[in-house]
């Protein structure tokens, strides 16, 4: 309960769904960790002052001086005619083109990446239904699963992202157990919050395995772009006309202020968004489109990318040295060559939740792993995010974090394990179980977490 | 089916609720009303040439490149707290203000209008679940309650609005019928579509009745501070701290392109909505949010909003002009004391739908009334909306209309009644029934109607 003392009147008239729709714990937390004296290795936000704001703000000006009687008017559910053939253009460094048949016409613009997800399983899913998705996975889907009410089923990863003989087992769990997966849901590219990639082969692997079990795949793809050596492995979408529903953002690549994601999926499906879209937010901002189909036609759009790149590298190597030289034994993380996370797995027996108080007390926020799965588990973990603090505050957070880690270590040893920790399946972060499980308890917590 | 002889495989896995989400058959039509030699008294756009563009640009360009760090970042999902307040200080002209308890704390700020219908019904809608709602209604909210799977009950009109006695009929006959109504939408001012607005005394009389039932208000008020007297009738809101969640939009005052409106519900409400409103969008856009701040905060948007209410009244004047001038005998309409709206009811037997190829082919376009009810009926009547075209092209419009009725009642006299005309109970505008209905049939005509 977050409402405090106050009645709620309302408890009988609640939908179903808002049952499993409760406010996170550790959301309190989070409000002071945005305190200046914080770092905060939290948040998933891209760095925009690295924008050049001059141009932008130019740019967004004359939208409104010139075009504002078109820019501030309605548009159409399925979004500017424009973006989406600008959205074509962005998907072929995806290896996405006419020849694997993506067009504009199969675009859907939406609010962000977040309604691009929403969506799908407003089209796909009914309560009871299993999704799929990587353990950890990206606190956002799970959000929107929860809502749902769909039970999330987590696939072991390793180094290399998902493991396929794992994806086979729990397509074949989920099948014995009587109940229906309607897609797996992954994040294949420098993956948040493990931070990994899949490679090449083992793309076409889990393409093949979903195939088989006649399995959807939607594919969320923010980071693609965002590989640190400029190389970005083709989509499952650019491997397949069918079967992958394929949705992405502009809030990485360009500015999340502006809410504007795309799905790009098979003709009849995007029929069906579309009229969900119009049913939840009429049609996406005019305006927002309008800036983002500007951007990419008049700005130098691939050397931002490139800009961003390589801002993120720099706080990479600076997380990662740092990580190296100063956190205890027993600790270990992921080396992410791309985006903006590290998986960090703690020294056995500590619990990544219990220790959140702490660290915020010591001036550094991290998202606790449980928070990245559907079930509760993962509390031996944690994600750290590098994309926002300078460089000299990435490492400045990574040494509070390793000195509270020692801490916790230390106190561990003095007093025996702590009533949280160790909890059975949750030791190391390759450990999720690919049985059902219920998706009713997971941490999210808040928005300042993409 | 609007998928031509593409094939759609995923039929057997889309989830239940799209089994009532169809595209209209009405939706190619407007496709071509859209183009400039047809005159639209269709879709429900604000003038927003009206505003100082200019001045709008600049404060723009002021966002992106003297704020862009923030403006372009992340937000927090229950919306940026200074918008929230300038919120309040607009809804002090209704009547809602902290007397009766109104509170920035209280406000979610969501993706225009429509999200706030949606999220209202996320919360609080099971499928099978009743909504009272003004019978005709608006047609984006009609949409909503559909995707929610839930059955909408029209209670009658007349020219004062929702008819009190037929309230407590619907009600009564819900609870009969083993139902749960869960709450009454209402437009109170300038309704869309029926362009009526509920008088002071009449709004107390149906709280009352709502109270009595204990059953919820969700009140849609984005037309209320457009009334051509410069008067608001204070909303429902205002005379109760509870009960009733108020909902409005910045489309109607300001701008729909940013695509900004509002929830202001009661306090434990208020927290399910921001958890939900996370789960489909993640956080409003802070650009937009920050663009109607600004707008509210340092220009003249109370002068603004009587320029509108010039721009609208002259508009309906024109209107109501022609249609005293032109219209055959037996067509009847609304007289809108502000907002967008006139509904028409065709004389006896003709048939809205069925005569909308031939209005486009005459070229003027209109919504067919049938939209505006769950159930298909309202074939009797239509929606003219007079807010976008210029006066000179609301009189063409409406010469033009008339024409095609004309020809439509000659050919009707001619060869007998059609065969979709005059289906029982859709005679006249205040002959909704109020027992429970299917909500599946509705002509929803897509975005460019809201």
């Amino acid at each position: 309960m977050t409402t405090g003392t106050t009645l709620d009147d309302y408890t009988d008239r609640y939908a179903r769904r808002m049952r499993g729709m409760t406010a996170s714990e550790i959301r309190a937390l989070f409000s002071v960790a945005n305190r200046p004296e914080v770092v905060s290795l939290a948040g998933g936000s891209p760095y925009v002052a690295a924008l050049p704001l001059d141009a932008v703000g130019a740019m967004l000006g004359a939208l409104g001086s010139t075009h504002g009687a078109t820019t501030l008017q309605y548009g159409i559910g399925q979004g500017d005619p424009t973006l989406r053939e600008r959205i074509c253009d962005v998907m072929t460094l995806s290896g996405i083109d006419v020849t694997n048949g993506a067009s504009p016409d199969d675009v859907v613009v939406t609010v962000g990446g977040q309604q691009a997800i929403d969506l799908t399983s407003r089209v796909f899913l009914d309560p009871g239904d299993v999704v799929l998705a990587e353990g950890p996975s990206y606190v956002g889907a799970l959000g929107v699963f929860r809502a749902a009410e769909a039970d999330v089923v987590h696939v072991p990863m390793d180094d290399e992202g998902l493991i396929p003989a794992a994806l086979s087992e729990a397509i074949a769990a989920v099948t014995k157990a009587g109940k229906r997966a309607k897609f797996l849901y992954t994040v294949p590219a420098h993956q948040n919050p493990a931070g990994v990639t899949l490679p090449d082969g083992r793309r076409d692997e889990i393409l093949s395995i979903c195939q088989a079990a006649g399995l959807l795949i939607v594919e969320d793809d923010p980071y693609g772009l965002l590989g640190f050596d400029g190389e970005t492995v083709p989509a499952f979408r650019s491997r397949t006309r069918d079967g992958v529903i394929y949705v992405s953002t502009f809030s990485k690549t360009f500015a999340p202020g502006l809410r504007v994601g795309w799905i790009l999926a098979p003709h009849a499906v995007r029929e069906k968004l579309v009229i969900a879209s119009e049913a939840q937010i009429l049609c996406p901002s005019a305006f927002a489109q309008a800036t983002v189909a500007a951007y990419f036609e008049t700005m130098p759009w691939q050397q931002q990318l490139k800009t961003f790149r390589e801002v993120y590298r720099e706080r990479r190597d600076v997380a990662l040295a740092a990580l190296h030289d100063l956190m205890p034994a027993g600790t270990r993380w992921t080396i992410p060559s791309g985006g903006f996370y590290i998986w960090l797995t703690l020294p056995d027996g500590l619990h990544s939740k219990d220790m959140l108080p702490r660290a915020i007390a010591e001036r550094v926020a991290y998202v606790p792993g449980t928070g990245f799965y559907a079930d509760g588990t993962g509390s031996a973990h944690l994600r750290l995010c590098y994309s926002f603090p300078p460089p000299d505050r990435v490492r400045e957070g990574v040494r509070r974090l390793a000195a509270v880690i020692e801490q916790e270590f230390a106190l561990r040893s003095a007093f025996g394990v702590s009533a949280g920790a160790s909890r059975p399946g949750a030791v190391t972060w390759t450990s999720g179980n690919a049985g059902p499980r219920s998706s009713r308890t997971a941490d999210a917590p808040g928005p300042e977490t993409p």
